[in-house]
């Protein structure tokens, strides 16, 4: 079943040539949640404006041009990281690079939380072009999205390779239909045609009311920003490209900025010439699909392209929240479960959890959009201000070595001189400061609706972030051996082999007992005294003369008469091993093993908090015919044959 | 906080003379049930007239005395078998004795759903009258009426002779204020005095319409009937009462069924002069008290004692089914975990399994006591019916005897000659035959209302208890040992210690295995071919010359080259025993443990289907400082100290 789903497991030494990726197919991994952001940042924008009045939807289009303008600014910033950090230069790398280990987790909390919105909102805007086309679907939009985020999650779990592939076609036949919408568009305007939305469906987006123009303004920008949600992915993604690395990655970063920003100038443009409304029930993709092209195939088809970039866009946190989780992990700041690659050499923890996120957050805002994106772009832009903040960092190093003078950094990278530094801190520092103020505008303007959630959010993993990590390191320190030395070894051994009854399980337990030449006693927990006597019967005719010691329970418990024995014998003899020897039946299934007593767990749980006490499980498996008698002889007539046949009334303890 | 809610612990020897009941509290914990069923059985009688009309509630005093002259034959019948079976005679037990293993479990089926609905029944009926009189509860009847189950539930895992105590007082205040109710009623009736129930709020319970006129009585009996509910409590209880038990319990049925009979036709005969209605919002004890005593205290009083009776009744269920499961547990015929008595020398296990049982049936059927009526009854009649059919086999064997002779029965009750048998059996076939025809009325009156299900739930129950059955069964077969041989014994023991890292765990789990003193290695499964050389250095440096066994692991794979390489080790040594011994690194708590590979089961899944492999854990308990240091010795200054402070990557396999 799990080979079904996600193929045959891949080898540790099929990591490298398996998974690196051309240009074309990088740009369709890693664009797709830029350019998907096409999709809905101009309604966003129209929707905050659509509370002063639609009279103010003009004012769109100049807002859109600030928003590309900060994204050539961002991009630049970027492509110096990228050379910089050829083994991936995410937020948290540059980060924990320049500004230190604190600063790095904040980076790293923003990034993750960045993640998960970016699943959440992409897949429920998805969903939303869905629902544009096909109005039935509304009703089901929350579990069609959690039911995508289940399929993305099965293809990342067999790898990022074969996502490529199976991505890059609908990439490009998104950039081939809107560029289609838009040229089309744009030409019935030159022509002087009439290009006008008409019926679409109600009720206008709400929007709570009474905010000053300004702080509208400020909220319009901020919620376009979401336009830049996703550049960062290729600079986190860097290693899954082919060699030179940095070159193609910077390249294809360049390549994504500018068909982005082409796009969402261009849509916003279209949509405030059609007169496209913020609708619920439609969403301005479509009606712009509808002016142009007329309801009918077109529209749709547009439609279905602009669905498959928003999963794709999910995709792109597919790719990037495991490798951070990943990082983190293996600095120690997060379980490291999250380091592990699974049968298809994709850290599947990673995966797991950023499903599950994004899940609960699509089923507590009901997959909407709008009411999603107050969270959304925090995090991002909380990542771009300290990455570039880094970057300042950074180039000011430079600039203090000699020419020609290469240093290596705390994480192993190599710093050099470069003789453009003062250009590069310039630029990198104009990002940081604009991408911050973009920050704060953010969390202000859009506090009520959600953001504070974030604000908190973001603290809380910090914080949680360090408990982690001191953690781990005291768990090194104590588990660190200064001088080994070997006192006392070899130890003495005393063995105890608890009986409940004597069965053919309490014979391999004597057996093993016996093979392994420690003294050894045989211990039971007299629950029923009655029993006693019958017992101690049946142990001196099948097992012999080696003592059977009996414990009184008085208020029929297990796990305590043995756990103060042992403590008693510990007491007696301060530098043995305790060895306990327990048995279990096995059972074919689950459902038969829970009729039976199962006293292993409450043995081991008693025993696991007393130092130097180690326990043997020695399974005896019941569904093998053969091995219920390979211990003994066959069968043989007994005079009492039919009376030793015991009742199983109480299994092996 | 267990002991808290629970009470302490009571040892084993307490068992006799802490459980023991006198008549007046064997009245009140047992008889509960048969007396509330009053509070509700006139109702549903009423219930079913409506159907047919208003005019025809006059109908429901023939109905009644009819109901009590059935209990009255069932007593008689009951008290036979309370003499006959002194050591608890429920239909199961009679059943087993004298019908064989399939009816016995046809019979155990029956009263383990009765149980589970008369719990489900008398709760819903006792919310029923809380909110006649505060009618703000009513929305909350469900949750209210779970509360109550939890409440009886940790009541019950407190032991039965509290319960008793806790119990007597309301009994007996509900049978004063009936008796109030009734004579105040009965003497402003015969005063000519008027008695009218007047503003019976609306709605008045639905009911289905066009049944024939036949149907229609035939239901109204059957409702009737559930007044019968419970009389068979003290028959399995019979071991509660002081000696003589038989005596006792049988005097306490007779006077039990006599308060029962009076107060049903009286509360019904009342109803009837009243004008009594049934109602969604007020039960007809509540317009009855309303009637007599005006809106008031007195009401209320009347309410509350009905409420309590209510939940006592329930209680009832808690004494038998437990009971009743540890017995069909110690016949093997249900998991055996249900004879186990916990710290207060109850049956635990099936006091929360009733309580779950009873909550979910609660809840599906929204605590709507004429909803669940239909289920109701149905398993009282059939085990009724089994038991006096078994009573019926035993006096015809009774009869076949010798006078004076006594023969042991088969579950070793004493069979005697009795110079009444003829009578006796005579008196219990009219009764298995009335009560016979009643659970076929019950069957086919009310099949669509919900009858079905528990005509499908009891044969499915039977086939589950003989799964259960043949299971043990098999298992005690396969576990027999028909002649104790040592074949072999003692055998070679090959341990292999797993080593995934060196430090202080590993010391220990090394440490371990050299004690012991047969040959060991280590072996490590080289899930990161990179970090292989580095262990075997540390290896060497620490441990010294013991062979270290890499296992290469080229998918990344911990468990599964471990248990090939067992399987080798095995088929190279056919006789050997396999010991794996493994570390475990306990942490502090369940959370920071979380943070860890905890591969150690794993590993046990994994090798626990091989034959002959025992598995040892090793616990290192980090939580304890003292434990780090002393299998070695002191701290001491080291050229390279630093350096072999390791960080606890992987910690123990």
């Amino acid at each position: 079943m799990t080979r079904l789903l996600l193929g045959r497991p891949l080898a540790t030494t099929e990591a490298e040539e398996h998974a690196t990726l051309s240009n074309k197919l990088g740009l369709a991994v890693f664009a797709s949640d830029a350019l998907s952001s096409t999709a809905y940042a101009t309604e966003e924008i129209l929707i905050v404006l659509a509370i002063a009045g639609t009279a103010f939807f003009g004012l769109s289009v100049p807002l859109a041009l600030g928003i590309v303008a900060l994204l050539l600014v961002v991009v630049a910033s970027y492509r110096q990281t990228i050379y910089a950090y050829p083994g991936g230069g995410g937020a948290y790398i540059v980060a924990r690079d320049n500004l230190g280990e604190k600063v790095a987790q904040l980076a790293g909390a923003a990034l993750l939380t960045d993640y998960v919105l970016t699943v959440a909102v992409s897949v429920s805007a998805g969903v939303a072009q869905m629902y544009s086309a096909f109005p039935a679907l509304q009703p089901w939009r929350v579990e069609i999205a959690i039911g995508l985020i289940a399929v993305l999650m099965l293809i990342n779990l067999r790898g990022v390779r074969e996502s490529g592939t199976v991505f890059a076609i609908p990439t490009y036949f998104f950039l081939g239909t809107m560029t289609l919408l838009l040229v089309a568009g744009f030409l019935r305007l030159a022509q002087g045609g009439v290009l006008h939305v008409t019926d679409v469906p109600g009720p206008m987006v709400e929007a709570a009311l009474g905010y000053l123009p300004l702080l509208i303004l400020l909220r319009a920008f901020a919620s376009g920003c979401v336009a830049l949600t996703g550049i960062e992915a290729i600079s986190n993604g860097i290693t899954a490209f082919k060699r030179p690395r940095s070159h193609n990655a910077a390249q294809t970063l360049l390549v994504m900025a500018l068909i982005l920003g082409t796009m969402f100038v261009g849509i916003t443009v279209l949509a405030h010439s059609a007169g496209a409304l913020p609708s619920e029930r439609e969403t301005v993709i479509s009606q712009l699909a509808r002016a142009v092209f007329g309801a009918g195939p077109m529209q749709v088809t547009v439609l279905a392209a602009a669905t498959v970039i928003l999963i794709m866009a999910a995709n792109t946190s597919f790719a990037g929240f495991p490798r951070l989780a990943a990082l983190q992990a293996g600095d120690r700041f997060l379980p490291r479960q999250l380091t592990f690659r699974g049968s298809r050499l994709v850290f599947s923890w990673g995966i797991v959890a950023l499903s599950a996120f994004a899940s609960i957050l699509v089923a507590i805002f009901g997959a909407n959009v709008t009411r999603l994106i107050p969270l959304y772009a925090i995090g991002v832009f909380l990542s771009f201000t300290l990455s570039q903040a880094g970057m300042v960092v950074r180039w000011t190093r430079t600039g203090r070595l000699a020419r020609g003078q290469v240093v290596r950094s705390q994480y192993g990278t190599d710093v050099a001189y470069d003789p453009a530094w003062r250009l590069k801190r310039f630029v990198t520092g104009i990002g940081a400061t604009l991408t911050g103020g973009v920050t704060c505008v953010f969390a202000v303007a859009k506090f009520r609706e959600g953001a504070w959630l974030v604000v908190v959010v973001i603290p809380i993993l910090v914080w949680l972030f360090f408990r982690v990590h001191h953690h781990y390191e005291k768990v090194a320190d104590q588990l660190s051996l200064h001088v080994p030395a070997r006192k006392g070894d070899p130890r003495q051994v005393k063995t105890l082999v608890l009986v409940d009854d004597v069965h053919a399980a309490t014979m391999r337990m004597v057996s093993f007992a016996r093979s392994l030449g420690n003294p050894w006693v045989g211990v039971h927990v007299a629950t029923h005294a009655e029993r006693v006597p019958r017992l101690q019967e049946k142990w001196r005719e099948r097992v012999g003369d080696d003592p059977l010691i009996v414990l009184s329970s008085p208020y029929r418990r297990l796990a305590e008469p043995i756990r103060e024995y042992v403590e008693e014998l510990q007491n007696a003899n301060p530098d043995a091993f305790i060895h306990v020897i327990v048995g279990q039946i096995l059972m074919d299934n689950f459902v038969t093993q829970t009729l039976h007593q199962n006293s292993t767990v409450i043995f081991k749980l008693a025993l696991q908090q007393l130092d130097r006490v180690a326990v043997t499980d020695v399974a005896y498996q019941l569904h093998r015919p053969e091995a219920v008698h390979d211990d003994y002889s066959a069968p043989q007539a007994s005079p009492d044959g039919a009376e030793l046949r015991e009742p199983a009334e109480q299994g092996a303890q």
